[in-house]
């Protein structure tokens, strides 16, 4: 094709030249205030394609973190691709305030499915970005509760707007804007690797639930009025599992038991799903594990396998029904734009035609066993958990538990220089760090990755590993 | 092609039913809280081009308002089209924590036209949404002034996250939201057919930014301490021309007048070019016209041509380099895709190659004149006024100055009729609605339409103009 | 008595000594954060009678502000003074979670009387100090409104909590004290001798009511929704006459005309009389001249006669009932205590017996006619003004209008420094001063003062007068 | 003397009819919103003396309150009220912006004992009630660390202003009064009869102050940025011991440990010395028995022996310096009042001259071994414990562990019925109730009540309790 051969004439060109031009340019224009710059050496990379990026030099890199779970579907997967070229031949451009009919299909099929999963009726709000759907969330807590504050998760994660900031746990990501008059109250997370209380998860009984419940025992505990049993917050914000937290599975019946509270005083859960919906975790929903039935889902990144910033909140119908959210409750130019809701539409075809439900699950199995035998090889690796395709590894000093930063880094940078050598020609392997101690490689390959493909990014990580002991010793 | 066949087929089936359906999907499954439940007739549309949009029965509409500006360079523009499906076969994903060729050039594009245009230096952060810029740029107002206050402008919009709902005037947007800790105070406009003083714009000597240094006077009119030259409010956010305000364009000194009273104060002026940047007004920025250089730009929309929903910041460097705005600042999934920046970087390269500068003009002086022409005919018509392609018409009672929205919604609905014949054929008219009274045709054509074109579409409007006024006599 | 005798002994130690450690003592231990330190010169007094405080060294000084109003009633004001020591003799301390029969009764005629005036029916309830009043009144506006927003003037004063701090203009209260999330939203007070629109009075026609009901006319002007017919703000908070602000007396049917607009949005009108109450201006509260009915009413100092700082609320049935404000709604150790209100009745009781009603407007009249007649003489005083016995000059420089802080600080340390003659001894002068630009001398002048008394303060003002032109010329 | 005559002859009218009417002016009148109606039958007390109150009808209480520690030296103290009767004579009023010798002195003796204890400099600001004191405080932290947020304890309580209530506890006091944008983080106090934690103390190794440092270890646990080290919160507020909370005293070690976290990250240490100071607890301030040193220390109530609502704070001097905190950073009418200086001044000779030191802890100490005598008698009686004569008994049932609120309020009724016939003839007794449960009765005598009246005092709450058990079994 032309167009790949331009592209191959372009690579023919001085390409160090040229990408030293590219980083001058950067350094001068662009802003640092993203996460570009937390790396010492920048990668530019100019491919990508399966579960593989490419560099201007036409290295291959083995990508483990699918940017952070918006690309569950691989790079460049033909089939969504093709969708969004079908929208931009017909209708790429509608304003929001008309109807198309992706969008309502695509509403349709998510709301279905929703009440199929949990047999409650609920309705689709869309918008761009999942901060954006993270604010729509709470327009709708505030709006039904008559509630400002909120609860959240200590290690939680939701998103940088300034609303979905105060919700986040990272006080750094707060500390130079100001005052936050709607700051969460956070509450620790089931981090039972590294439990809040001290507790082994064998003898707890729950004993974070318990805290928890305590706060509701007295008005003297800050929260309830027990004259009228009512809460000064109006929702608790979760993640199944938690994403930059570190992919931390909580305990199977931890939700049962926290929603039960919930319930009680009328506080509304909302289920971020922004990183682990999409079958990342082998279910639609990374909640659909927990036996608990969120009264708010918001979800983004792989809807449109990040071809589309396309996001959304489903909420059930009595917090959204027309009378509750009426008309001109929230809007945004983009927010249920002809493209994304295509693309989106398109990926919901292809989960219902796909065996993801058991293939996530038995890939998932598979990388984890690989990955605890790695465990039991080196006692760095403090912790390996995963649920589907969403897998954490813990790196730690040699006493399996102190948390170990320095390698982690030096790891990833491994990686990134593109230097391995494991599947017998030089690859990089890019991996994804979060973690509360930043010690977490949080792993979300491709869902359509192979066995073998797993063979080589375990074969990959083991010889960075090596090498990272080796060089942090 | 195939795929045209397959539409072509998909058309053959009887829409009506197939509309009706989709119809009762979307009253079941969408939320209603955006704003399409603004009309009582819902219209779905199946395809756009140029500057038509056109229903399932395949009636044309022309387009006056062109997805509020995001449409700038016309539906289906074939170069940003192919530029978006090169990158999709190219680099479709890519994390943003990564670097790639399209963002750094967009960013150093950018930037480099803002430095020759006002000869200052800056650097670009790009996000998705124009709200969610407006978030960026209020993070990079709190961290430089240590305020979370700012001014806006009565009659101002920028966006229904919970933060851009705070500065944006209209009350409705925050009724049901509970308490706004950071509830901008909002001045009032130079609006001078209503002028909020009640004066005349010939004798007035500005009198409303007298009214607005008036409060500068003593530490009693509530913003400065007088002993330190501090104020509490650390920015003014400002639109060159007020986009939902009803396309009101200020007396061509104002802003500079104004600035200089921020400047005393240490206050930055932050310009929402969302709306009007990307030669919408004949120039790059809308604030080129008024001699005054902002200290912060957020932009969106027509960036791609409303292809992707990337947007971003221009901020001055002592505002946004590396140890002003360090990394981690802000971040967003989305916020330089790889598909939004080729499409910027193509809209950036068709603007360079195009001759917006003079056109624009132009055509927007054609089209005022023919409005004017309208406006002798008509004395419902209290007010036309135009800069480039930023057209507004008032729409008044028979006195030509009280505001008549039921006249404009009469209209507005007549032309989405699909039943005006002025053209020749049966086509209808997409209108936009703005304004402090919503009686205000806020008219945003495509930048490349023709003067035939805005022949038709004069004619179509001076049809539906006529019949509304019978219609609610 | 040998008290006197003590301190007549005490008077003969060396007292410049004294003095002089008591300074170093106060420069040590004492915060300097009060107003003392406003002064360069500090001054002590230690002892105070009629309408005279004595400083250390015996020095008289004539005093026309009354503890800014506390003291309406003269200094140690026998009657007051053996109300006290009285309830001292019987019950001096009782836990205000008990009743006690002063308590009562001085609720009760307070309730009546404001029954009589407004023919409304409601309730008092009691606290300590201005500020915790106001505090309580916006407890009230919170809970029957729903709204934390309130409207306040430009140059209104309601005291220094952070709650009364936020509905107080002055910026310089709140620059260094954060974020103050509850910030009223301050409106321009009828100040017509500097009118904030610079209109004159006479032609005006409350233009600047009409600024405020312009507001309301749409949702853009940032405080209405007019589909719900809803405001954002609960409350305004006026002074009858504003204190701080310079004795500013609105015109006759400003309050009238502005309370039409609040009633139409349920606004609340709250009308803060700590200054003004207790016949201040010649009516048992200042809004009476009004010919408005207040919501919630506010008030202190002078309810003890400074003995003690009882302040309360009064509040209309329907806001303050026991369903609407239920038990434990608010609170304080010393709300209600016995020695307060005992005071506070024995005060209600002088003024039922008193003929204030007809001697402070008296007084008052010839007061200002005598100012009148010093304006006359001097075209530094720029403006003279009064209601009952809360008179203002404004000192300005020879154009009878620009402000001249310069000169008032200067009479004011003249009076100040105890050697004026013009009553045949030396004696001082005690001026507060007041008003936007700290050039308005507020005088409130003992509401028993004689007539010889105010002839002998015009007098002594008038020698300080002359000598401060000298000096500032 | 004739005032003791009238009161005679005034007791000799039909006290019940006066009574009705006096009750029923109070149900019509007054402001049911404080704490008078949270019981059912309204007392009306009509003197006091010593340790007693007596009613209108003449029985005799036995206070075992004292004004919630407000009357640390017995009602009517006549070295006391002598005190506030000599200033009345010679100095009753005085503007604070004045100086007059009594808060010069006072404030001397105040900062001068606390720099004898904690050999640390400081200024003294005083102001009229606890809760303005607090406000005072709140704007130190928030001047002097830039934060807005504090920390402050579960079961804690500092008054009822706005910003009190926000740091405050209890959500009923907050539950009616809209949005708190400065709502506290509250941390669980170490109520160890109570355990947060369900630790017991001898095995606990201080768990709590653990739980509170681990927020500190990672910028996740929602608190502290690492990579700057800087808090978001800027205060703790602590009770030396818990007031409302039910005199919870904590471990001996705790402030130390507390302080050390703190400290480490420049959080101050506000330290709310309202209830506990001047040697209630057997030491000036109950924050001396811990060992540690507070950076602000707030007091009230008892300073004046509840004669005037004088408070304060001290705090060091380089947060309230005259540059820290420069003229005019605070202020209120009443502030330094003269009578309320001359009382506190007379306190502390008082104090100075007494044997508070030794008499305080040999009577708490024999007051708290009788009550464990009848903890030992009665299984109901769960915990008992003391520090100098804050006393605490907590009601249970049977199991001496469940709170037994019923129980505790039947033996407040019976005391407050005034028909205990302990003493050998009818008195009263008054308890106050306090705790997370409301089932504490928080003691706080007189701190001259003599031996003989403390065994009066426990023979009478022994009948009430034997009652008590009677009718509530």
């Amino acid at each position: 094709m032309s167009q790949n051969q331009k592209t191959a004439k372009k690579a023919a060109k001085p390409v160090k030249q040229d990408t030293d031009e590219l980083l001058s340019l950067e350094a001068k224009y662009c802003s640092w205030g993203d996460t570009v710059h937390y790396a010492q050496k920048l990668n530019i990379f100019s491919r990508s394609e399966g579960i593989y990026l490419y560099d201007r030099e036409g290295a291959e890199y083995l990508d483990l973190q699918m940017w952070y779970s918006a690309v569950n579907f691989g790079y460049k997967n033909k089939r969504l691709n093709d969708a969004l070229k079908r929208q931009l031949d017909i209708l790429p451009q509608l304003a929001c305030q008309y109807l198309h009919e992706e969008k309502i299909r695509l509403a349709a099929k998510l709301a279905q499915r929703i009440e199929r999963t949990f047999e409650t009726k609920g309705r689709i709000h869309f918008n761009v970005g999942g901060a954006q759907a993270i604010e729509d969330s709470l327009k709708l807590v505030r709006s039904s509760t008559g509630r400002n504050l909120v609860f959240a998760f200590m290690g939680g994660y939701h998103g940088r707007t300034l609303g979905a900031s105060a919700i986040t746990s990272s006080y750094r990501y707060r500390e130079k804007f100001g005052h936050f008059s709607d700051r969460a109250m956070f509450i620790p997370y089931p981090y039972c690797f590294r439990c809040p209380y001290d507790k082994k998860k064998e003898f707890c009984d729950f004993y974070c639930v318990k805290q928890f419940e305590r706060l509701f025992e007295t008005e003297y505990h800050s929260v309830v009025n027990k004259k009228t049993n009512k809460c000064e917050l109006g929702a608790f914000y979760v993640e199944s599992i938690q994403g930059t937290g570190g992919y931390v599975i909580p305990p199977y019946e931890y939700f049962v038991r926290l929603k039960e509270i919930l319930d009680r005083y009328n506080i509304l859960m909302v289920d971020d799903e922004i990183q682990m919906g999409f079958f990342r975790t082998g279910r639609f929903w990374g909640i659909e594990h927990f036996n608990v039935e969120p009264d708010i889902i918001v979800f983004g990144k792989a809807l449109t396998n990040g071809l589309n910033p396309l996001s959304g909140i489903w909420a059930k119908e009595r917090l959204i029904s027309p009378e509750a959210f009426p008309p001109g409750s929230t809007h945004s130019t983009f927010s249920s734009n002809s493209l994304g809701t295509a693309i989106g539409l398109e990926t919901m075809k292809l989960i219902e035609e796909s065996d993801l439900t058991i293939e996530v699950p038995e890939k998932g199995e598979y990388f984890l066993s690989r990955l605890k035998a790695l465990k039991r090889k080196y006692p760095e690796i403090g912790d390996v958990d995963g649920l589907g395709l969403a897998l954490r590894m813990e790196m730690c000093h040699k006493d399996g538990f102190t948390p170990n930063k320095e390698l982690t880094d030096c790891i990833t940078d491994i990686g990134l220089s593109g230097k391995l050598t494991a599947g017998g020609k030089k690859r990089g392997l890019i991996l994804d760090v979060g973690g509360y101690h930043k010690n977490v490689f949080t792993l979300a390959p491709s869902l359509f990755i192979q066995k073998k493909e797993i063979d080589l990014a375990v074969d990959l990580f083991e010889e960075a590993l090596k090498e990272g002991i080796r060089l942090t010793a």
